[in-house]
C-alpha cells in the first residue's frame, strides 16, 4: 500500500481552473438538484467537495461487509410480527404525531387485508468513523428503511471526482494524484435499480403479467429529483417503466382491481408491480386525511411497496435503540453476525422509566454533551445536540420523554477538504458520514429472503460547526471516497 | 415501410407529462447552455423540439453519403494553393475586414515560415430540404469549416427523442411510437472526437512525443460550452486532455519551442498537438491587434490547426458560389463526385462585373424575394433576406457588393413540430436544417488524405416565421430526425 495522500495543495491558478472543470462537468452530468424556487427549466449544481476524502480502506470494507446482515436483520425485524408490533404498540403512545399514525394505517390495512406478503427494501446504513479511541471505526449513526435518498447523485460524484483525478486536475503536472483502484466510484445506481427490478420480476412472473410499471410516489416540488430520475432512467434501460405521482394523486389516478387488488394506472390501464415511496417519510407531508388514505390505499394492494408500512416502522430511531442490546440482536441473527454488527453501534439508550431509561434521564442533564437526543423522525433538522438536550428536555412533559433515544456521540475527525456551492468555497474543514445502500426483497410472513445486495454507497459531508448535515436544506454535500 | 407518422397527438395532460420528463432528463444528462447572464452554477435545458421531425431517409442518406466527397473536395480546395490564394487574394479587396485580415496574418506567418502541413477539418454541411419541385430534396445552405458547433448537444437530443419514445410519453397507451431504427442518435460526439484524436495520434506519432493535449481556443463567457465539454470527455475517455484559453490567453500561458516550434503550456510543459478552434470565426472576436498575434501565433506552430487559416478560408462563403460551377468543381473531383455533389446546390451568383454577377445584379432588384444576400461572415445574423436585399445594396458602395453572394432560396417545408424553450412552448411550425458533420486530416502541401470520415449529424429547427435559426442566439433549437 502506497503512504496516505494528504489533500492535493493546489496554487490559486490551479483552483480556478479545477472549479470552472467540476463545475460544467457536474451541470452537464446530471450531478444537479433545483435550486430554491426553482423554474422547471433551470438546475443547479449539486453542494459537492472539490476533492475526494480520505477513508480508511478497512473501514469503508467492514461497512459493505455488513450492509446484507444488516438487510437480513431489518427483514427479520419486520417479519416478526409479535416482536415488532409490540415495540411500535408501545413506541405509539409516546408518538402520537406519526409513528401513531403510520401504526394506525397499518393496523386499518391488517384488518381489511394485506394481500402482499413480499415487501421491498432500499435501505441505508449511515456511519461515521469514530475517533474516540485513538483508532478510526465506523460507526452507525442510523438505519433508514424508507425514502433513501442520493444513490443516484452519489455514482454521479463519483464519477466527477474521478474525471477531475484523470484530468490532472488535482496534480500541478496534471498527472494522475490519486491511483484509479482508490477512488472507488458508488455503484449505487445500478444497486438499487436493480433492488426495484427485483420487486418487478417477482410480481410479473408470480403474477403472470407483463409490462408493469414502479410507481414512484414522490413530493411536490421536489428539487432533489434528478437523484431519482437516475434510478428512473436505469430502469428504462431494462425496460421497466416508471410513474410520478404525488400521494394526493394517487387515488384519482389509480384504480384498484376489486378481484386482484392488483393497483392500475386510470390513464393506460398499466398495472403497477412495486409502490417506491421517494416521500411519506415525515408527518409534514400528510397535509390532510386524503393523504392518509392515500397511504391506507397503497398498502392494500397487490403491488410490492417498498417500504411496506411494517418495514417503514422497523426503521423507528427506537427499534435501532432496542437492536443495540445482544440479547435482542439474538433473536434475529446467529452469533457471528451479532457480534460484527454490534461492533458498529455506539450506546443508545431509552429515555422510558425502566432502569436503563432511568440512568439515562440522569446522564442527559449530567453530561449532556456526550449526546445526541433524538425523536422518531426522518429526514434531518429534529434531533437535538448536547448542551441544548437538558432545556429541551425540561420543556417537554415528563411522559412524552420516552419517544425519544439518547444517543451518545460519534466523533469524527475534522478533514480539511473544500465545500462547493453555488459557486462559493468553504473550507472550514468537514465530517463526513458513509452510508451503504442495500437492497432486500423478502417475505413478511416467514421472514423468508428471495434477494439481499449491498448496492453502493454514499459519502455526504458537512462543515465542521453544522451539527446535522442535510444536502438539501442547505448544510451539507456530496462527496466520494478516496480509500487508504 | 411502414408508412410516415405524423406528429403524436397528445392530450394536455399527456403534454404536461412529456413536457416533465423532457426538462428533467435534459437537465440531467447534460443537454444544456447557460443561459443570459449566467452564474457558472446554474444551466438551463438547451431549446429543442418535444418531437423528432421526419425526415426522408433517402435524403438524410444523401446527406451522408455525400459527406467525405465533401470532406475531400475542401481538402483539396485548401491544398491547391495556387487557385486558392487567388480567389482569396482577390475577394480581400471587398471584405478588408475579416477575409482580409485572416489572408494577411496567413502571407504574415507564410513568410516566417508554416511548419505544419497537416490540416485538420471538421467540418459540418448544411441543408435544407427543397420542395421547389414538388420533390423533396436535400439543398446545400452552406459548408462550414471553421468552429462548427451542436456536434455534442446533438448527441444528446436524439438520446432525448428515444429515450421519450421509448418512456412511452409520445403515445396515449405508453407504448413505443416510432420504432427504434428509425430515430437514428448522432454519433458526433464520437465522430468529432476521433477526428481530432487522429490530429493528436498523428502529431505524437510523427514527433515521438507522448501526452499531448488538444488546445480548445475559446470564446470568454462562452453559453455553448457544455457541447464542447462533451467532446473533451470523450477525448479524455482515450486518454487525451484537453486544455481551454481564449485567444487572449494563448500567448501568455503557452511558449513556442524554438528550435522544433513545438507548442507547449508553460504552467506544466505539455505539449499541445492540436489546436482547435471553437472561435475566431467572426471579427467581433477580435478585439485587439494582440487577438490577431495570437491567430498568427498559433498558425506558425507545429501543432495541428483544426482549422488552419487557409482551410478556415476555404469556407468562405463566395468560394461556396465559385464552386457550384461544374467546371469548377472539375478541377478536384472526378466526374462522378461532381454530379453527385452539384446535385446538392441551387444556384448562387457572384455580386461582382462578371457576365452573371451583372445579371445577379440586376436580378436581386427584380425578384428579390428568390433570393438571400450572404456577405463573407460566419455565425449567424449577417445574412440579407429577400425584399430587403434591394434597399441593403442601394446603402452599399457598389464596389463592395462583390464581397457579397446571392443564393437562391430553398424552401423547406413548414412542420408541426413544437419548440419548447424556457419552459415555453411554440407552436406555430418549424422549418429544418440538417447539417452532416465530416472530420479529415490531411496535407495541405500535396492534398493527401490521411483520414475521411463522416461524423454523425446536426437536425436545428426554427420557427416558421424567423429567417435565420441560431439555437443561443433565440432563433431556433435543436432537434433530431425521424426517418420515414
Ligand atoms: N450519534 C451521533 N454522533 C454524531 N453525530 C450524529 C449522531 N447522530 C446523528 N448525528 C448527526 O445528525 C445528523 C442527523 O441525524 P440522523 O441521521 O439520526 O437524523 P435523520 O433525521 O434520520 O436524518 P436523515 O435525513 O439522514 O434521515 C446525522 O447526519 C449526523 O450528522
Ligand atoms: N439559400 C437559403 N435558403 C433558405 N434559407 C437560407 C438559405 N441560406 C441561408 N438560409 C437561412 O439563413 C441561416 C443562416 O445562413 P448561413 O448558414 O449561410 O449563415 P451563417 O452566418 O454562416 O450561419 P452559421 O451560424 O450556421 O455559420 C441558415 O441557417 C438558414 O436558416
Ligand atoms: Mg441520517
Ligand atoms: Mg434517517
Ligand atoms: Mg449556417
Ligand atoms: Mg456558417
Amino acid at each position: 500500500m502506497p503512504p496516505k495522500k494528504s489533500f492535493p495543495q493546489l496554487s490559486k491558478i490551479q483552483e480556478v481552473e479545477l472549479i470552472d472543470d467540476l463545475s460544467q462537468w457536474a451541470l452537464g452530468n446530471g450531478l444537479v438538484m433545483y435550486p430554491k424556487d426553482f423554474k422547471p427549466y433551470n438546475a443547479a449544481y449539486a453542494p459537492v467537495t472539490l476533492f475526494p476524502t480520505p477513508f480508511p480502506r478497512s473501514q469503508f470494507e467492514k461497512g459493505i461487509e455488513v450492509a446484507e446482515k444488516f438487510g437480513e436483520l431489518y427483514a427479520k425485524v419486520t417479519s416478526n410480527y409479535e416482536w415488532l408490533s409490540k415495540a411500535i404498540e408501545e413506541l405509539s403512545q409516546f408518538d402520537k404525531g406519526f409513528t401513531g399514525k403510520l401504526w394506525e394505517v397499518y393496523l386499518k390495512a391488517r384488518e381489511f387485508g394485506i394481500v402482499q406478503t413480499k415487501s421491498l427494501g432500499l435501505f441505508r446504513s449511515d456511519y461515521m468513523l469514530d475517533t474516540a479511541n485513538g483508532e478510526e471505526r465506523i460507526k452507525q449513526v442510523e438505519f433508514n428503511t424508507v425514502s433513501i435518498s442520493f444513490g443516484g447523485l452519489s455514482s454521479k460524484v463519483g464519477e466527477l471526482h474521478s474525471f477531475l483525478n484523470s484530468k490532472g486536475d488535482y496534480s500541478s503536472d496534471k498527472g494522475n494524484y490519486y491511483r484509479d483502484e482508490d477512488l472507488p466510484v458508488s455503484d449505487s445506481i445500478k444497486g438499487l435499480s436493480e433492488g426495484l427490478a427485483q420487486g418487478v420480476r417477482y410480481y410479473e412472473s408470480s403474477e403472470s403479467v407483463k409490462d408493469t410499471v414502479v410507481l414512484f410516489v414522490v413530493q411536490h416540488n421536489e428539487r432533489n429529483v434528478f437523484d431519482q430520475r437516475l434510478l428512473e432512467y436505469e430502469l428504462l434501460k431494462s425496460g421497466i417503466k416508471s410513474k410520478r405521482l404525488t400521494l394526493s394523486e394517487v387515488e384519482s389516478s389509480t384504480a384498484i382491481d376489486e378481484a386482484t387488488r392488483a393497483l392500475k394506472l386510470k390513464s393506460t390501464g398499466q398495472t403497477i408491480s412495486v409502490v417506491y415511496y421517494r416521500s411519506a417519510y415525515a408527518p409534514y407531508e400528510f397535509t390532510s386525511e386524503k393523504d392518509w388514505h392515500a397511504r391506507y390505499y397503497l398498502e392494500i394492494t397487490r403491488a410490492v411497496k417498498c417500504p411496506s408500512l411494517l418495514t417503514q416502522l422497523s426503521g423507528a430511531k427506537k427499534i435501532q435503540q432496542v437492536l443495540t442490546s445482544k440479547a435482542v440482536l439474538g433473536q434475529f441473527l446467529d452469533k457471528e453476525s451479532i457480534d460484527t454488527l454490534h461492533d458498529t453501534f455506539v450506546a443508545i439508550h431509552p429515555m422510558d422509566d425502566s432502569e436503563e431509561g432511568l440512568a439515562a434521564q440522569k446522564l442527559a442533564f449530567a453530561e449532556p454533551e456526550r449526546f445526541v437526543l433524538k425523536p422518531q423522525r426522518e429526514g434531518g433538522g429534529n434531533n437535538i445536540y448536547k448542551q441544548n438536550i437538558p432545556e429541551f428536555l425540561e420543556g417537554l412533559p415528563k411522559s412524552e420523554w420516552p419517544g425519544y433515544i439518547l444517543m451518545e456521540l460519534i466523533h469524527p475527525p475534522t478533514l480539511k477538504n473544500k465545500i462547493l456551492r453555488d459557486g462559493v468555497i468553504i473550507e472550514e474543514g468537514i465530517l463526513c458520514e458513509l452510508g451503504i445502500f442495500n437492497t432486500v426483497l423478502f417475505d413478511e410472513s416467514d421472514g423468508q429472503i428471495l434477494y439481499n445486495k449491498a448496492a453502493g454507497y454514499l459519502l455526504r459531508s458537512k462543515t465542521s460547526s453544522s451539527d446535522e448535515g442535510g444536502v438539501a436544506a442547505g448544510f451539507g454535500c456530496v462527496d466520494s471516497v478516496y480509500l487508504y
